[in-house]
């Protein structure tokens, strides 16, 4: 494999990437706010790499969309591959982070909740993973202690901070790596604090963590 | 794009692609023997590429799973990328095939269901993508004429044909295209006939299109 993507590192994520794992209700407000339980282990769904939208972009409601919500979601990149990694290890396999939105057509997800199917139409289309530049893993000496916020044009929406996830960085990452390989490149989303909600075409999304990094995303209507 | 993976080709699809898209429930009778409706459109999970496994490799039954599945289905491979994209052009983006289990970790997958949760879990392990190698499009000329067949320990448990599918390829590609953008490499399966049924460890599985293509895994328990 090595031979096959020479010029591939973590810090080329967006681009070389394979996966992006997604965990939910991974904050008790937010879980409490969408009428959810907290749960007693993570549950997580993929979103395709095709999703990814950089900076500055247009994130595009889908055509039979009318609530399209803005989750700001600390990512996490992985470094180093790995299978069953304990918690001990986990941040050894860290190469940095991103800041990320997870877009979501609610509606849309609701209805394939009722019917128990997967939410890959609702979390997985085009511009629905809005993504930061890479975040060297030393700019973040305590991931677990890190400001996130959005705003909706300029008004502040969301503004949590890491130290409220209910399973932590080393956890996920064991958690997950029990049934995942974890490849360099790949994303780990790690849920969103309270405050989740929708956008509108023509809005304005900007998110940041604390003073790091900050991203700014327009919202159109998907072209028929 | 182009320079981060020179040598991506699609026939090279299980190291280069990025995204496997899954549809379920594409053949009635499959529906019925799992007691659902069959779908007025269809419906996709993922997998992730990391829960490939080439020809001759062992299946590993997760830990928490006490009843694993196979689904014996035709992959279709993605040569040409593309967004948006009509059933009549929906063939020009096809660069081949391959037969695929999509391995499902049943009883997890119900416990899911039953929380209205994604399937990530149940569908997106390790080893439970197995694979076989690209089959070139010219290989097969008809693609919804193809016998496709499964048997575990010689005894035979599926046998269904392409013919069967209740959305055909370019539907299946057209629908998807309108959310995700396809790349080269991607993989689209595109559901099992009925059939399905558990493997217990130790079981050896063998598959076939016709007789163009077979492929031989054998499975066993995930170690501790
Ligand atoms: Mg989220
Ligand atoms: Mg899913
Ligand atoms: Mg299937």
């Amino acid at each position: 494999v090595g031979a096959v993507r020479p010029e591939m590192s973590a810090a080329r994520f967006v681009e070389t990437g394979r996966k992006i794992l997604a965990v939910g209700r991974n904050y008790r407000a937010h879980a409490a706010e969408l009428g959810n339980a907290i749960p007693s282990e993570p549950f997580f769904f993929l979103k395709p790499t095709s999703s990814y939208l950089k900076n500055g972009g247009v994130i595009e409601r889908p055509a039979q969309c009318c609530d399209l919500h803005f989750e700001v979601e600390l990512g996490v990149v992985i470094g180093k591959p790995g299978k069953r990694i304990s918690e001990a290890n986990a941040l050894d396999h860290v190469a940095g982070y991103a800041l990320a939105l997870d877009m979501t057509a609610r509606d849309i997800q609701e209805k394939l909740k009722e019917k128990k199917l997967p939410w890959t139409l609702a979390k997985g289309f085009d511009t629905s993973c809005p993504i930061s530049d890479f975040i060297p893993k030393s700019a973040i000496p305590n991931p677990h202690d890190v400001g996130l916020w959005l705003k909706v044009n300029s008004q502040i929406k969301q503004n949590g901070n890491t130290k409220d996830m209910i399973f932590n960085i080393p956890q996920l990452i064991s958690f997950l790596s029990q049934s995942f390989t974890l490849e360099e490149g790949d994303l780990i989303l790690t849920g969103t604090p309270s405050g989740v909600g929708p956008v509108q075409p023509g809005d304005v999304i900007e998110a940041g963590l604390t003073d790091l990094i900050d991203i700014r995303f327009t919202v159109a209507q998907q072209p028929e």
